[in-house]
């Protein structure tokens, strides 16, 4: 006998990237940030009164959003906390899309996004990206016309990092009819001069912007996000649809510092541009086909003249303990997701693939 | 325009208890344990590598789960890691009941079950306790007549502090076609010689028990709680309905000290039950109806011959700075719910109380 509700017991739930064990292992599969969270930052869990965890922490998380409304130039009431952005995602869909309600988004996109449908029991519209990973013109139009509740983008793309500039984005809130999520958790790695979205929410009561501190703060580890939107979207999502104390004292704390030392934050960027740079140049040289990615990663096609499909690339990087991610979807399966490490670790998974590649041609 | 599933636009939100900014507040209105947690988790906290926080958490929380399913004698895949016991209560929602399926709990009760409800969009079947604050003998036999798919029950109950034994709940888990969830956050505070319920999982493939690590382990700070049950309810839980990466490196951490810590737990709840009898004497001898209490709070009826209702009470304890709860619900409206706290604390509750009535009669 099961309880479970119907679509539950059909679904199979979200598979994470592998969290390998061994000390010795390279981590380029779940696009963390390869350096550290700010050194502020170790100061306070030193000195942190441990003490005090007997109580509640701030079920707003006031004080850390006073830090994101300031960084962005928005109110306050502009910004709901939550655990990385994972939690905004489910919470955008339990506040604002009914069972049985259509949710968009693009092929491929997020993996995560099909999965919070079948929880909330949503069918679910894709539409197939362009060849340069681009979302087709006809977009906004498609998804009214399926009648759209929610439409879901990463932006940057992932799996590809694509980039779509704000004022695209602007045309595409004005023609939706739906709320538009923009989902920015790789943001921070875009190359100067290009722009976040969330200047654009003052203008569109129907546009929310999710960033996380996973990826450009160096804090995976402490699951710290937020949305920012028009006070009528975030609101309800603050006092009525998240858990009551969703964010500890601990995290509030570390992710407030963080937010406040942009200047150790944005060194990291510049390197990991840096990286991400010498890394395609590398690959390209040894045949790779990679799209221009303004994220922490490569999307990567195996080269034609060699034996050896992707899955058995991946396969073999693995055997060796480099880990990167492989989709076995059509139009992934012939690429490996590679993120972008230190330069002693990208060095070491470019001459791991050199080797390999070499048995092989 | 408002974007709102029409639930979410007419419900409104679980209201939490104050969270008192001043130094000298007095807090004794959320139920926390006055004690600060084990000591062992301040060297943990000072010596924890933060460079290491730009990795994802083990999303399954496996050390802490298995120190979990140590203590109670159950395989670790009877256990489940949430945000404290309220994430357990909302995915047990997510994953066992359809929209429009009804939930059955008692009246009163926690005060988080009906928001939960409204927010999977499920009708409530309340049933209303006896005078003694425990369920009527008829409530399995009622619950299924009215098909009910879950129901919940806080055990030691919120907020009269009354407990049944696990021979009652083996019973009523026999009888009840639905779920049953026993949520446990007080547990820890029962008289020597009261049971959990944890040691009938493996005879019920319909219970769930809730722990939290809120109360007993000090830990509201933290958030963190675990489910124990059959791995049928188990496993949906956690590899389809929770967040990928629920909980924090850090909060995995000292979870799991606190759990392994169990001398120094036990010593912080034989304090609270002895504050806590103290506390009882006392308002008893100023006339303050008390039923017997488990958990460590008491819920305390304003004596008749005072001109003052249990909300002016509650109003001027407030002015002086010292925080209780009161419900605006017709059987609770006489009553406040005082947490049992540190002995000084509990005195000059005491104190207050008497110099306000005394002014009142």
């Amino acid at each position: 006998m099961s309880f479970e509700r119907p679509n539950i017991r059909k679904m199979s739930g979200y598979a994470s990237g592998e969290q390998p064990s061994g000390e010795r292992a390279i981590k380029l599969n779940t696009n963390e940030n390869p350096y550290p969270p700010s050194p502020h930052i170790s100061k306070v869990v030193q000195n942190f009164d441990y003490s005090r965890l007997n109580l509640y922490p701030d079920p707003d998380a006031d004080s850390f959003r006073e830090a994101a409304s300031k960084l962005h130039d928005v109110h306050i009431n502009n910004i709901v906390a939550t655990r990385g952005g994972d939690e905004l995602l489910r919470l955008i869909v339990t506040t604002f899309v009914d069972p049985g309600e259509t949710i968009g988004m693009t092929s491929p996109t997020y993996s995560l996004y099909p999965v919070l449908a079948e929880i909330q029991d949503c069918p679910v519209t894709e539409i197939e990206l362009t060849e340069n990973w681009l979302i087709p013109t006809h977009f906004a139009e498609y998804m009214n016309s399926m009648n759209v509740k929610l439409a879901l983008l990463v932006n940057p793309h992932a799996p590809s990092g694509s980039f779509l500039k704000a004022n695209e984005i602007d045309n595409l809130a004005r023609k939706l009819n739906s709320i538009l999520v923009v989902d920015e958790a790789y943001v921070d790695f875009v190359a100067e001069g290009m722009e976040s979205s969330i200047g654009l929410i003052s203008k569109h009561p129907n546009l929310i912007v999710l960033r996380s501190l996973s990826k450009g703060y160096s804090l995976a580890g402490i699951r710290m996000g937020y949305g920012v939107g028009n006070e009528d979207l975030m609101k309800p999502i603050r006092t009525k649809t998240k858990d009551s104390y969703n964010l500890d004292q601990i995290s509030q704390m570390i992710a407030e510092l963080a937010l406040k030392d942009q200047a150790y934050a944005k060194k990291t960027w510049v390197e990991i541009r840096k990286n991400r740079e010498k890394m395609e140049l590398e690959l390209k040289a040894m045949g790779f086909t990679i799209p221009e990615s303004q994220a922490n990663f490569l999307l990567a096609t195996v080269p034609k003249p060699y034996a050896i499909s992707a899955y058995q690339l991946y396969e073999k990087l693995r055997e060796r303990e480099i880990f990167v991610r492989h989709f076995d979807t059509p139009r992934l399966k012939n690429k490996i997701r590679i993120s972008v490490g230190l330069p002693e670790q990208n060095q070491e998974l470019i001459n791991t693939i050199d080797s390999i590649l070499a048995t092989t041609k």
